[in-house]
């Protein structure tokens, strides 16, 4: 934990007060460390009792690429299109971006580690907003924040470390490991972060009955789903960050096999429909085609698939079968893409 | 690992191929892991062998704030200072500061993971020189690149994490613990960084015989010298990313003590007098109120005197006095302050 200077590019410069009385009171808000952290924010760094493995991931958001600021005119081409998250959604988001890789292995909740860039407009105020975001994600997750870095920045910017525990790498699952012959499942439902985004950028109206933007700007890291689906026993498995589309064949690529999606079987979020139909889109392309559901996707072995129907709501959306590395998605018209959604979608 | 988009803030996107190509290629670059290492990148998280305590802490390294690139004429002012670090000095020494902060608790190194925001103009060719400086910075210290995100942003920035290992909390050192009695030290010699600054920015000639510039570019983590300090019984220690008169007085507040520092008693670095008398200004300046020299100080006990000297190269400064907390520095003509440099040194 190094608190930065305030713009000012010398490495010779006056302590930088301000940032580190906001350093002590963003360490004041935060809740009790669990017993295994034995020194949290506040010195050079963070010890933590380690245990088995240590699984790591860093995921970063970043102002006009992953997200646009509501409050963001002064960052912003006067025909941009309008923006649509708080400080402190943007908080909440990288650090449940961050700890979805974590669920994607099956391992453990542990710690999570932020650095920020804090634009000027944003301020004091912004960065606590942010941090607040950020540690409500992770408490919810049952992770702890132990550490962080501010620095100011032209635009707002976002790096999650985050730290995971498993007793073994043997009990951990990575994308490689699919076998012809798998089932295909994902956890929950998908479409809803397109759905919500198409609302929240003006394209589509609001659905009745359901809030899909939530799912945008408070996604939830599928942490206990992602370790119970470990313990059933399936060979490979990915988070969605990118969508199926692109995550699915991550999985195909890594094990070398071909994965095929029926495309008519994926769990549609409830609003999802509604927002394709006013996209004029099939609904499929917001599961499929769309990032950020955070959903898990995963190959199990037939023999296990009521172990898999056990340990967490899930879908079988397909199978996976010799030759490849591919992937294969239709629906009822035949082989489909994604394709054409390149810079838009 | 995750690849993010192209610069789209819309979740709904193509799989970015551009973005893990890149990665891909950054991949193969990187040296044989350690064994520990049981996952390196390539997969949604790292996985690491642990072992007693984790010690992790996170740094960022902004652009226009912590550095100007010399090639960034599109991102300055017109009158902004000339640029002075390429995107490999920036990947090491973003590395390098991260890691002293393992070197500060007496930590070993472990792993590293890096998240960056690539401006247009770097492209592919300046996210491969920050990686390999960062790759080369790990190398040097022992510590093993293990994964990362990389993102568009508008300007560079990069938040590094690192993670290091010791058999047991006792056997590190925090900022807290001096006492009244305890000598304050430093390791190796001051000043280098900030007289480098000014070579840089131009402020100052290249003194002749030694080249201070190199100490800012690539700065050398102690880690090797903050093992055997905490194995030879320092009570507190803190590296110098701030300037001395910044982190002794950390010393002073967390160990609620006075520290007093004689500011004629610091070892100045090569270039350091010479770059003094042509900005004007007292050496002691450059070796007390300019940071990222990236040498440690610390507190020991008188009796512990003989083997801190046998554990590294260091120079007595100080003592550690009752009352406080507080830090006293002084020269021949009395007490003196950093203040008055406040903005531009």
């Amino acid at each position: 934990m190094r608190p930065d200077a305030p713009p000012d590019d010398s490495p010779q410069r006056e302590p930088p007060t301000g940032e580190w009385q906001l350093l002590e009171r963003l360490h004041a808000r935060l809740p009790e460390p669990p017993p295994r952290v034995l020194r949290g924010p506040g010195d050079d760094a963070a010890v933590v009792a380690a245990q088995g493995v240590c699984v790591t991931s860093v995921d970063a958001m970043v102002e006009g690429v992953h997200f646009r600021l509501r409050d963001a005119a002064h960052t912003e081409a006067p025909d941009a299109p309008p923006g649509w998250a708080e400080p402190a959604d943007v908080g909440w988001r990288a650090t449940a971006a961050a700890l979805s890789d974590l669920a994607a292995m099956g391992a453990g909740p542990g710690e999570v580690y932020l650095a920020a860039g804090i634009s000027p407009p944003m301020g004091a105020a912004g960065a606590r907003a942010l941090f607040d975001g950020a540690v409500a994600a992770a408490t919810e997750a049952g992770a702890a924040v132990c550490g962080g870095d501010i620095s100011a920045a032209a635009s707002l910017f976002v790096a999650v470390t985050v730290v995971g525990w498993s007793p073994s790498a043997a009990e951990l699952v990575g994308r490689e490991g699919a076998l012809p012959g798998d089932l295909v499942g994902v956890t929950g439902a998908l479409g809803g972060a397109g759905a919500g985004l198409a609302v929240l950028e003006g394209r589509a109206p609001a659905p009745a009955g359901s809030n899909p933007a939530g799912r945008v700007l408070r996604p939830r890291p599928r942490l206990g789903e992602g370790r119970a689906l470990a313990a059933a026993g399936v060979h490979a498995m990915i988070d969605l960050s990118d969508g199926l589309a692109a995550d699915a064949g991550h999985l195909a690529r890594a094990g070398g096999v071909r994965l095929d999606v029926d495309l008519e079987a994926l769990p549609l979020d409830a609003g999802v429909v509604e927002v394709a139909e006013a996209l004029g889109w099939e609904p499929w392309r917001l599961a499929a085609c769309a990032g950020e559901d955070y959903e898990l996707c995963f190959c199990a072995p037939p023999d296990r698939r009521a172990a898999v129907e056990a340990a967490a709501p899930v879908t079988w959306v397909g199978s996976v079968g010799p030759g490849g590395p591919e992937l294969g998605l239709s629906d009822r018209r035949g082989e489909q893409t994604c394709r054409g959604f390149e810079h838009r979608l």
